[in-house]
């Protein structure tokens, strides 16, 4: 059985950064914690506990101590709240959507209403929108967009892993609502780039096996995208999560990761493939 | 027969004011010129004539006198001219036109690569893009626009007569060009407003005139729409150009008029309508 990698797969730049922050910043020792996980991937997060780093939901309970903060950022207040607090921090915010953070606290002070192109629930998209100092609404597509009131000045920024013509769309309506339209380009083109990878990918395949975390919006989409093409797609976490028989009568396997997903965890779920082929041959 | 006038018909809010501002300087008396044609009308230029105001092509010739810019405006270097000659400037330039000028010349200042949609040969677009001191385009259309190179930070502003489905399509191509975009909506709705009023005027009647000047563009594209509607369209700049035959067997006649027709000449082709019935019942 042929084993074919998509040619982009599994960590991004912010995420691989953010990853190696906090592996550095674990193996200084002492109090360590990020608030939420690092990065969407169980496994990273489990691995980071095993060296002490504990994951908080809030600051509330901590007054010292080192505190990484997760890629995708945290909100403004809680920034203010761990620097008021002293605490070391470790900014592992990927610098992509930090730049959507600063276009935001920008063009809030330039007396812009401004207009978040994302999902409204993603922590990325609960901290850019935090530094607004105005009015801020988060649309998660054009027709959303459609029923935003009349503005004067109108500003554009996208949740960094949004799709082009989601964006495209919600500034189609935002043209037809305001005087004036600043739009920043703050998507990242990591995930287009595993997506169109993943196309390719399961066209030339049988079977195509997706990891990375289920709490992953980037691996759920590039699921979505496979099965598509592709229905026999399966979506794990981990190599012990691969059934035998996904792989039967299979001559092409495809494998592919989201962004958050790290090399070990390609490894070895490609090393289970090729034990899972050499137990039907031998 | 019935003559139905369209809704919205005749003169928009910037030549009014440009026309009554140069009427007003001729009554002033003195040496009194304008810089190209003030409005797209020759019957209102000739009435400016015979009142003693003179249509300039150049500065060139000019040394004292009073100089009236035309509603859509001059460049910066014909303005600085007449400045610096001393020249009593009468300043007609439509308020929407200088909006979008002033727009060029700050989007410019601010490091902005500028895109102008619009005419390149037209009037008006010539004046906007002289007041861009970086790099500036003229772009026609959406097509004209997938040509543009990269840019990092990109400026649009539309000529004032623009439709608001090119600028949209111009600015879709414009967001994959730049990682930052900023829009001023320059449009002036009188052309639209005028357009879907004699779309409603066409669908009603068994023939229109539309009374414009044959170099006004927006009464060019007047004629155009409703030809589109009704092929009993005939476009004429002033009554005596009316033939008796178009309005053979006509129960219902349409009138409309662009933004640069005086409401003298609506009327005078009204009443030579009137007539032409009478005559053929009488």
């Amino acid at each position: 059985m042929e084993i074919i990698l998509a040619k982009q797969a599994g960590f991004c730049f912010g995420v691989k950064r953010a990853t190696q922050m906090a592996f550095e910043a674990a193996d200084m020792g002492g109090q360590t914690f990020t608030l939420g996980p690092i990065i969407h991937s169980p496994q990273v997060v489990q691995k980071l506990e095993d060296m002490g780093v504990k994951v908080l939901n809030d600051l509330g309970e901590l007054d010292t101590g080192t505190i990484i903060i997760r890629s995708h950022g945290v909100t403004s207040g809680e920034l203010e709240e761990a620097v008021r607090k002293e605490l070391e921090i470790v900014d592992a915010t990927c610098p992509f959507v930090k730049k959507a953070q600063e276009h935001v606290q920008s063009l809030s002070c330039a007396g812009y209403d401004v207009v978040v192109v994302g999902d409204a629930d993603h922590p990325e998209v609960q901290g850019i929108v935090s530094y607004a100092m105005g009015k801020v609404y988060v649309v998660g597509s054009g027709d959303e967009a459609a029923k935003l009131p009349r503005m004067s000045k109108i500003g554009v920024v996208a949740q960094t892993t949004q799709s082009f013509e989601n964006l495209e769309d919600v500034v189609r309506q935002c043209l037809r609502r305001g005087s004036e339209l600043r739009v920043f380009h703050t998507i990242c083109d990591a995930t287009a780039v595993r997506q169109d990878a993943a196309k390719d990918l399961a066209k030339q395949v049988d079977c195509v096996i997706v990891i990375g975390g289920f709490n992953s919006g980037n691996t759920k989409r590039l699921a979505e995208v496979c099965s598509e093409i592709q229905v026999r797609t399966h979506h794990i976490e981990t190599a012990d999560q691969l059934l035998p028989e996904w792989l039967e009568g299979v001559a092409r396997v495809g494998v592919t990761a989201g962004a958050s997903t790290p090399k070990w965890i390609i490894d070895e779920v490609i090393e289970m493939i090729e034990q899972i082929d050499k137990d039907k041959n031998g």
